[in-house]
């Protein structure tokens, strides 16, 4: 897979995808990654990236013709699979989303900033709004960083452990269970003796009730929207998704 | 305000806080950052950071003694204000938790890896525990990052135009209207014609309304969420909240 990320800051963008598993993806071979400065498509001598809007009103706007120059240049024949503009009026970003770009070949990410990119370039360059949540940041280059994180684990061969990302939260529809390691007893706070018993059976029931129990305490709505809540292959989350 | 920020990857962390907003609102001296690496705080010569999961299962746990050790060490007086865990089954992070954030003046962000924390760390010493969204990361960095972001920004003195703040999307439970800058025509696409109109009633009203149909056909939750959408202050978005 190959990812562009075309961003008005590309500084704050390289330094996190050298680390952790999406540098580890990059040294493998599994992924490159190239981040764009928006500035080098930049207006005339300035190399002007952004402009007042039209109809007055606070903050800037990205103008069209740098972005979609970077846009072409990423894809001289036009055969990205995505091109995706974060922004917090965008789809928002559910782990569905984040499995089937996990399967592109070629994605390119667009990180906004100020107070956004001409509406023109949305309607007729970009193909996906995604919005990481439900607030408001500086810009789009950590939503962009979020998005290759979130895409990146789940490319094939990245995760050595491939069973790890199918018990993370969400892959399923429920939250985790909770999580102990040593000590067994740390400042006087034990360890669920359930997990100590060695017994498979039992502990994975434990883990089965802790998960439905959390998700029906923390998010009920997880567990009352089909579209987010896939039925879980574990007998006990099954049998909620009614 | 000062912020902590616990982290297994810490450089990760650092490059991103010294640009754009967040890193011109330390050097205004609005906000005080510190990153702090888990590594430091770890258990016996190797500086074991993490153990496998008592009852078995994929990932890896982060220890209960280094973190503990961490917070404390960020708090001698156990003084601070909220200390938090980013982590997928917390609460998901509303533009109004970043607003009651910002009003502190000591924050902890703890930000976990692998399978995450032991849950008794979270019982005991936490106090917030937050998702930035309903996706599975490598790790609690990037949220710690995206929510560091949402809150600085809205610190007192750190947006030079106070009302950018305020017009963005969320402040007021609706998405932002579309935004266009020049050139007034780009490759055959005009700007609204509106929008150049001069009239400013006229364009305040195309605004809110471009907003609420947004809103409407993208994000109708928005409108029918009380909590999340409180009335604006615009007629055209407040007859909606009904």
């Amino acid at each position: 897979m190959h990812i562009d990320i075309i961003a008005a800051i590309p500084d704050l963008v390289r330094e996190p995808l050298q680390h952790s598993i999406v540098g580890r993806a990059q040294d493998d071979g599994h992924v490159s990654i190239t981040v764009h400065s928006l500035h080098d498509f930049g207006v005339g001598k300035h190399r002007q990236i952004d402009d007042y809007p039209f109809g007055g009103g606070a903050g800037m706007v990205l103008k069209p013709e740098p972005l979609v120059r970077a846009i072409e240049a990423c894809q001289p024949d036009g055969n990205a699979d995505a091109v995706v503009y974060l922004t917090p009026d965008g789809t928002p970003l559910k782990q569905t989303h984040a499995n089937q770009l996990s399967m592109h070949e070629h994605l390119i990410l667009v990180a906004g900033h100020y107070k956004g990119i001409d509406q023109r370039v949305r309607d007729h360059f970009i193909t996906h709004e995604l919005s990481i949540g439900d607030y408001v940041l500086s810009g789009g280059e950590l939503p962009a960083l979020v998005l290759v994180d979130a895409v990146v684990r789940l490319v094939p061969g990245v995760l050595g452990d491939a069973s790890s990302a199918l018990t993370d939260s969400f892959q399923d529809g429920l939250l985790d269970a909770p999580a102990y390691t040593r000590p067994a007893v740390f400042r006087g706070h034990e360890v669920p003796s359930v997990l100590r018993s060695g017994n498979h059976a039992r502990i994975e029931a434990w883990h089965d009730e802790q998960r439905l129990e959390k998700t029906r305490t923390r998010r009920p709505d997880l567990l009352n929207n089909d579209t987010e809540a896939p039925p879980s292959t574990s007998e006990a989350s099954a049998s909620s998704t009614d």
